[in-house]
């Protein structure tokens, strides 16, 4: 009897552990997959460096700098230090300058699993795809259903291009609409307050093509422009302001690129898919990738876009490789996610610019810029902005120089005159980590709140 | 007594399948890990379409084009065909013209594990690292790090910049040597045969700092040289020939960029590590991702290597992180393995210039470029070239156009005066896949030996 308990209890261990090794194989045959094998490696590394814990003030990763050991450290975000950027560093300036689409880090983190990305050795060692094009086919589908879900571009019967970030595509678009034999250069103008790069690259690139020719506004009413070759470039939504933006030209002789980077929900209600010959848009400001370095045109006309392509193949010989793969599996969970990626950026950026129109409406001292509500064709219904940079002037006489006045109040913004206009403006940028916009409002506040007996409301 | 046999049985059994339960759970806890979590569902996608059978023709990507449903359909290699690239294309052209480097694709097919990458979804969002460079530090340390094992280049106390491809560092260099202020452009010359992407991007981006000038030879003995701005771009070696080329110009207004892409042991014996002013390298032909578009060069003068920055900026706002992501974790398996990967391609590319050298001497109709033995540094003896390319030549008077020669053979080449000399040569690629290579070589002995009564041995 005591013989046959124990083997009773042998046979129901034996059982259970039989079960527990038929779980074991269930689990390693993954959905009928074998278990991974040459992504292993690569996977438990990503993971492993993924996990380093930075306090929320920062991330680690695979590529990061390494101070000893293997290890990379945390990279932390602008005013957090010490090795897991826990550290708040007190007197910190506060970052408002550059464009870094940081604010989209968050969606990416809460998707972790289906924006991963694994990639063979082997992988796409080509210059071209299947001998053909520098350009991936299938990302070019994906980049028309994104644009026909959201409805702010036409891309049936359209040429698509792609470039290391609008800032190469621009150029090549310019390279392309300049005239192949003239005697007289292109002129390129675009209308103030006007994206800086437009005027940097087109005057670095000059040549007997084109050349830089300022403000739009400028050459509006003088009867050469009837006969000259005109490019204008409209940034729509208008960067630093925001604003949708048309064209100043029009005519036989005048060509117009449109710089869609801002063109989507998050940052603009979007009243009607835009239709121009040639748009820019990048992925930077769509999903946040602004260091994969991937923009794209939608263009109209086969002639433009064979030249565009010339200027990509003499320019970096294509695009790379990786980046095209990166925005391929970026974008297919952009599709995925229905309106996921642009409600999170609409509702970020939203709150962001009530709590700064807040900020600056407690006083007289600062305005931003205008912000018309519109019908938005992709929430169907009247919405504001919700932009990505301020456009903010200081209202004082003695405060002519904008950028000082913050500087002074340990805020670093963007110069005025860079975009053209005087310097009673700064462009601060809503679109970086939310740790450097909480450092923006807290030294904002900070400067219109101390202000001596100045308080108008 | 028999139960006694059975319990025993019956522990026996349970030790086992313990023991199996135990080899799981260490299974699963790889070397102290949890189990991949957010990696998966990628991992087992990559896996899946790295595992679709090709035949050894081709191979399928994860950004492969997708004809039905949702899996992408193989890739195949010039001359196979079909869904599982099985079917010879039997009376097919034999592409020996673009140098895509696939001869190092096996390499990479025998380093999976090591050479797999795995990315986050919110990797490296940002235009810089940590805020301040385009560049990878990281990757940079690497990079030094290969040209010390090799031995082919002096890096220490030198600057070093990325770029899309050669292509695109090559133009940096070129726009970054030019004065900055000067009523006369800088004069661009190449020594011919030449690297025809040097002369048409010199000429497609020509202006007011710079314009293409032609041979370097037709220059040599004219005295306005010594007071113009020179700027020479030798490729050394050289492509199309593979000779270890040194300037023609020096002296206080010349700069010279030194293109040394082809300067690996894959290719060239490598008689010294180079230590000139300008060196240009790229990822494409030391690990053969031409697809990746990553470029470098290791600059001596600060000033110079501002200028470059400030060109990556103003043409691409840097370069792809994807792409510099992805030579780091290359460039780390280049270190793994030793002499691993330099032993591959210079076996793979001696034994197919042997073959060809073989082919061709079975007549005098066609004759090869000179392969002057030198002593190599790296493998501490002296060899012969195994070239990037032949650089054949048509013997015989009437074949003048020795590229429609060869055409008419089925063989697709590129034609000589691109290189600036007559079309009495043809430069055929020897980089690509080995069945780009193997039906190079049968037509061309099909060439040779239908011959009729020609055969001159």
């Amino acid at each position: 009897m005591m013989k046959s308990i124990v083997s009773s209890k042998y046979l129901a261990c034996l059982v259970g552990s039989i079960i527990l090794n038929l779980l074991f194989i269930i689990n390693i045959y993954v959905g009928g997959q074998w278990k991974l094998s040459w992504s292993s490696r690569a996977a438990i590394e990503a993971e492993t460096v993924a996990a380093i814990y930075c306090s929320g003030h920062g991330r680690a990763y695979l590529d990061g700098l390494v101070v000893v050991g293997n290890k990379p450290v945390c990279d932390c975000n602008t005013c957090f230090t010490g090795p897991g950027c826990s550290q708040f560093i007190p007197h910190c300036t506060a970052n408002a300058d550059g464009g870094d689409p940081l604010f989209l880090e968050p969606f990416w983190m809460q998707h972790l699993a289906s924006s991963a990305l694994v990639v063979a050795g082997w992988h796409q060692m080509s210059y071209t795809y299947s001998g053909k094009s520098f350009f991936s086919e299938e990302l070019a589908k994906v980049v028309r259903k994104v644009h026909a879900s959201v409805g702010n571009a036409v891309t049936q019967n359209r040429f698509i291009i792609f470039g290391a970030g609008s800032t190469q595509v621009l150029s090549a678009a310019v390279f392309a609409l300049s005239p192949e034999n003239t005697s007289s250069p292109a002129k390129v103008v675009t209308s103030v307050p006007y994206y800086p790069v437009d005027k940097q690259q087109t005057q670095y690139f000059s040549s007997q093509k084109f050349k830089y020719e300022g403000d739009a506004y400028r050459w509006k009413n003088r009867s050469d422009c009837s006969i000259t070759n005109m490019i204008e470039i409209v940034t729509s939504p208008n960067n630093p302001d925001g604003q949708l933006k048309k064209a100043i030209f029009h005519g036989p002789n005048v060509k117009t690129i449109y710089d869609h980077a801002y063109y989507w929900p998050h940052f603009t209600p979007i009243p009607a898919p835009s239709d121009e010959d040639v748009m820019v848009f990048t992925l930077s400001k769509l999903t946040g990738h602004a260091g994969t370095r991937l923009g794209g045109a939608v263009i109209k006309d086969e002639t433009v876009f064979n030249r565009m392509m010339i200027h990509m193949q003499m320019n970096s010989m294509g695009v790379s490789k990786d980046a095209q793969l990166r925005a391929f599996k970026l974008l297919n969970v952009v599709l995925e996610e229905g309106t996921g990626i642009f409600d999170f950026a609409y509702q970020t950026l939203k709150s962001r610019w009530e709590r700064l129109v807040q900020t600056v409406s407690l006083s007289n001292r600062f305005s931003l810029q205008e912000n018309n509500p519109q019908y938005c064709t992709f929430y169907n219904k009247v919405r504001q902005l919700s932009p990505a940079y301020a456009w903010l002037k200081c209202e004082r006489e003695e405060d002519k120089d904008c950028y000082a006045v913050l500087e002074a109040a340990n805020i670093i913004g963007r110069q005025g005159n860079l975009f053209g206009v005087e310097d009673g403006y700064v462009r601060l940028s809503l679109v970086r980590t939310q740790d450097d916009f909480d450092i923006l409002i807290e030294r904002l506040h900070k400067l219109i709140t101390e202000e001596d007996g100045d308080k108008t409301m």
